[in-house]
């Protein structure tokens, strides 16, 4: 008998893996969580039926989602993770040696309990001594504080359940106040091809609060469309330009590199409208 | 009763699309061919299982296998597309105002003929009257041709069953003998997260023969992981420069823009590894 999983990215269309083993599946208190064995991605993390991240291209999304804010930013100490649980964004933020801190604000500590236990390669970050892993409701922890972070990257699941927050303009404004003078935030926002007027949206939104806003993309194959959109909000570093070239070009990664950083800004012309 | 398709793009892998309608399906003299209606892609035209093309996203295909080769080269009059029987490639050539003769060499006729009666948007220009479309076998039509084409673009399907002398090291010396001295030639490389062999065995071929070799990148959402490459050989002009700016940028296109046409050979570090 063949298993295979189906994620309906939309109502009329979706990814199909075939799945070898299905080492864990549980309701927590926020979500429908899944680990899955499959040959083409390996394992898989799947949240309400949705991958969230997969053994095999996990390394696109999480050196993309952390490295250009903070190699744009020249010294990054104190960084903040909201959502996250997984581990893999802490794990690329503590390649860069100016970082003293790292807050997780993961709303589900299940998330960080199976991630250590099941995809260690991708939460091997969390017992690092300079990260603080705290399971709270990360729009909760952003309001609590301000001027206290250098960058805050928000890897939340799609606007919808628990991560509608995370897509509001209420939130972009108290993320303004938790930076420092010249901090720099950056989000995943969904996929150009299947999401383009919440990009547009969100493009606005944080224009209206942020000096500088830009969109970039990167390839992340098990993600609708394989085409993925992150919005960076900066206060004053231009996240175009890399403060540090040197710490940037001793980042150790399989997708990023110095001149990646500059190009995943130049969008496709449908992608340039979304973003006017 | 719903119906999916389903293209297994790998044993253990696939995409999954609704379909509405079901317009035609045939066993041509070369390959299993269909015409599907889906809500989420728009029309298919489907060969051996495989999307070739959808109305939703065939724009980023056929404007990027041929707008960089043809931006590249200052003044490309005479042009060859090998495959491409749908007519897309040859809606972009067209938009190139230096082009007075396009040559389509499809070897399977039906292609273009289910295409002009179920792709209209596509085929549109098949009937320009400077485009030569022949049913013909591309690899002996470019046998024949000595130093006769600027430009030379290979829309070739997988490098299985008709398409696989596509992808030989002897058909890329033909086409180097059938471009002019200052000729360029670019084909269609498949996934870098799929194809990896192939990619740097192409790369490897074609640098053996042409003196310019770049590999260049463009998101297709319903082609194997999203992320689609471009081999691209010069004997003259470097591909990453664009040789006529006012050209490329009065182009109309949704993906090409002259900014993206240079970002596009800005490769990922694991994509890097494979043209080494």
């Amino acid at each position: 008998m063949e298993l295979w999983f189906t994620e309906k990215q939309t109502a009329d269309y979706g990814i199909t893996a075939k799945i070898t083993k299905t080492l864990h599946t549980e309701q927590t208190e926020f979500q429908d969580l899944a680990v899955i064995d499959t040959n083409e991605w390996g394992r898989m993390l799947v949240l309400d039926g949705c991958v969230m991240t997969t053994i095999r291209d996990e390394f696109v999304y999480h050196e993309m989602i952390s490295h250009i804010a903070l190699s744009a930013h020249p010294n990054p100490q104190k960084v903040l993770v909201v959502g996250g649980g997984d581990g893999g964004v802490m794990r690329e933020i503590i390649k860069h040696k100016t970082v003293q801190k790292a807050v997780l604000a993961e709303i589900d500590g299940r998330v960080i309990e199976l991630s250590k236990q099941y995809l260690p390669e991708i939460a091997v970050a969390l017992t690092d001594p300079r990260i603080d892993v705290r399971v709270i409701d990360g729009i909760a922890h952003v309001k609590e504080h301000k001027q206290e972070y250098d960058v805050i990257i928000v890897d939340s699941t799609d606007p919808i359940g628990p991560a509608v927050g995370l897509f509001a303009k209420e939130f972009y404004e108290n993320i303004y106040a938790a930076l420092k003078e010249d901090g720099i935030f950056v989000a995943q926002s969904e996929s150009p091809f299947m999401h383009g007027e919440l990009i547009g949206r969100v493009q606005k939104d944080v224009s209206a609060i942020f000096p500088i806003t830009r969109l970039y993309l990167a390839s992340i194959p098990t993600y609708p469309s394989g085409l993925w959109s992150f919005t960076i909000g900066s206060k004053r570093h231009d996240p175009l330009q890399i403060a540090d070239e040197q710490r940037a070009s001793e980042l150790v990664t399989r997708y990023y590199t110095p001149s990646l950083h500059r190009a995943a800004f130049t969008l496709p012309a449908f992608v340039e409208e979304l973003v006017k």
